[in-house]
């Protein structure tokens, strides 16, 4: 693969960057968000809404997608851009994830993690080479190596066992990734533990990739937590490198994380908070179900150039949600995810015209973030409602 | 309200004819399917979606919307056209239909009929005056009296009486109505006596309507019957207004129809089987979850020139349906769709070209109705799952 990433930009009073991620399938400008399509699909969205609201790339999870359709579906397919008719750039993860949290963990080793499907209970064996396997088999355009995934609030020793059990993996990726035409990203783990942290950038830069993932963090740590883990970890990564913190979709810790030098995202917050009837605005969070919006006859946010809020009043939303109707899924979709990707490409252009530090600023103090509690118990609401749950997941 | 309809060829072979309605917010060629946007939306479409289906009138249901949002929201918004921003022609019913099969009904006279709502046990009393009253306040551009709908199977005296009534209640709505940019057309009722349909197709006609709605079929009685009483109402009605048959929406059902004459058709039946997986095809109504299109690269049905066929892979439908994901729905949504609205076309064409025997003989000879006995246990499923059934109601 020729050069991945251009950095373009660099903010002078923090540590934003404006880039270009080069992908087989076309650019994506950084800082870029990655809306998540688990399925192969983002969401009650066609690719020409993506294309429509500027989304320029995209997440699928391969474990998923391993189980259902199976990569042989997809492979003959052509991949998963014809499957899913997608001609932009993907990034897969490596179901490692989605192991941890969603699958019935049975047995994990240094040889990999036997576990068994959410879908059916059959029963599987991921190893780092069948997690490249697979995601060879999809085809996407940067892929990831296997990690382990303790939740937050391990122990030093519990999280730097899972630690280095992770670089292990990351060597056996490198090894057995084979495809010229993706790029095979390092994820630095080290849970909350700066020295672990520091740690891991040290030995996943000496294995020289060409992207670098931090993972491990938005696992409900407090945000302090969070931006300081990125700090200890990013003035490690090499400057020519892209940056990638997964997991991560709320408009304040998006402009808080390019701020610090992060070039990419991925979260499926902003649609399924969508779902569920959260619509992003400049100023904060609002609920549509609020009876405040049964007579509104104005757009739910009358600075938003979205198709949903150029067509509708906030009223018919208010009623699409009450009545639980299909296209108000579709519609707050829409919403959020034009908000998102068109609070992305303004970082950009302040970064680029040497703004960033005062948009950051002012944007940070308009915007309300959604009270820490609510946010949990949202959180812990999702959680419990299983795998299985639809089609509001 | 100007000249509603125009004839513009009839069939020399069969009843068929083509034609135009033309409406306040434009014209509407015949013979036409209308979809069903029960709660001011056909499930899953924005109005972009209806326009590129080659969608030119959709239908609205005034028991949801009197319920929910109420008609003091939907007036507030400037009407039902602008609240779902739908700038084509819409067509009301009256509540009745819904009342008698939604609602919970608890008196019934010839003042009209008390019954509770189906969402919050609220009570409500639904005369004649207040069914146009409503239909007034959501602004439709042709709207329906309140009927006595009957289920099939009931004996003369009882489909006597409830014709009876429909006829007074007519009367009613008709010294009611008052927008002069309504079109209220009268509804033919009764039941399956032919006796009953001529009588009040006689009646109905003394009274002038702009147009006739033949109701009271497609509830289940046999196809042979439907057709006969078609053959009773229909040489009684004017034949320049426009006659238009509620309920009826199989691509057979169409077809069939035409040729006797009808003019106008509405149901949800292509877009509720699209969202339970059921596509239409010149041949038959397929399942998408069939194991037979797991693997199925080429579109579901390779004739179509919808989005769906043209952009994704049978194999990628059945992977969406089997995860139940919402894309599904809509991709279903948009074939079926397109497909009745595409066959609404041809029907039209061909009677215009003076070929539409031939076509409707080599359609109904190529086309395979589903099973009598798997459409009636569909249809009672449906009926089961209650009227608070969630998404794929």
């Amino acid at each position: 693969m020729s050069q991945l990433f251009q950095l373009e930009k660099t903010c002078p009073r923090t540590g934003a960057r404006a880039g270009t991620l080069f992908t087989p399938h076309g650019p994506v400008p950084t800082p870029a968000f990655l809306p998540v399509g688990s399925q192969a699909t983002v969401k009650t969205l066609t690719p020409d809404d993506l294309e429509s609201l500027g989304v320029r790339m995209i997440l699928a999870n391969s474990y998923h997608l391993y189980l259902r359709p199976g990569v042989d579906t997809v492979r003959m397919s052509g991949g998963l851009h014809r499957f899913m008719a997608w001609n932009g750039p993907v990034l897969t993860d490596s179901g490692g994830f989605q192991v941890f949290s969603l699958g019935h963990l049975r047995r994990l080793s240094d040889d990999g993690a036997l576990f068994r499907s959410h879908i059916d209970g059959s029963e599987h064996f991921l190893t780092p080479e069948l997690a490249i396997e697979i995601q060879e088999g999809l085809g996407a355009d940067i892929v990831m190596p296997l990690d382990e995934c303790p939740a937050y609030g391990g122990d030093l020793g519990t999280i730097r066992r899972a630690t280095e059990r992770s670089h292990l993996w990351a060597e056996r990726c490198l090894r057995r990734h084979g495809r010229s035409d993706q790029a095979l990203f390092g994820i630095v783990h080290g849970g909350t533990f700066a020295e672990l942290r520091r740690e891991s950038a040290r030995r996943l830069t000496s294995l020289d990739f060409p992207g670098y993932a931090i993972g491990g963090l938005s696992l409900g740590e407090p945000k302090e937590l969070t931006h300081a883990m990125l700090d200890e970890t990013i003035p490690l990564l090499p400057r020519e490198r892209p940056r990638y913190l997964m997991g991560v979709g709320s408009p304040e810790d998006l402009v808080e994380c390019v701020a610090h030098g992060v070039d990419m995202f991925d979260s499926a917050l902003p649609t399924r908070l969508g779902r569920n009837g959260a619509f992003f605005t400049r100023e904060r969070r609002l609920s549509i179900g609020n009876a405040c919006f049964k007579a509104e006859m104005g757009p739910i946010d009358p600075q938003c150039d979205c198709y949903t809020c150029r067509t509708f009043s906030a009223a018919y939303l208010h009623h699409l949600f009450k009545c639980r109707e299909l296209l108000g899924y579709r519609l707050a979709t829409i919403h959020n995810l034009r908000f998102v990707t068109g609070l992305m490409e303004q970082t950009r252009r302040a970064i680029i015209d040497g703004t960033f530090a005062a948009f950051k600023d002012a944007f940070l103090q308009r915007y309300q973030p959604t009270d820490a509690d609510v946010r949990a118990e949202q959180k812990q609401k999702w959680i419990e409602s299983g795998p299985g749950r639809q089609p509001l997941d």
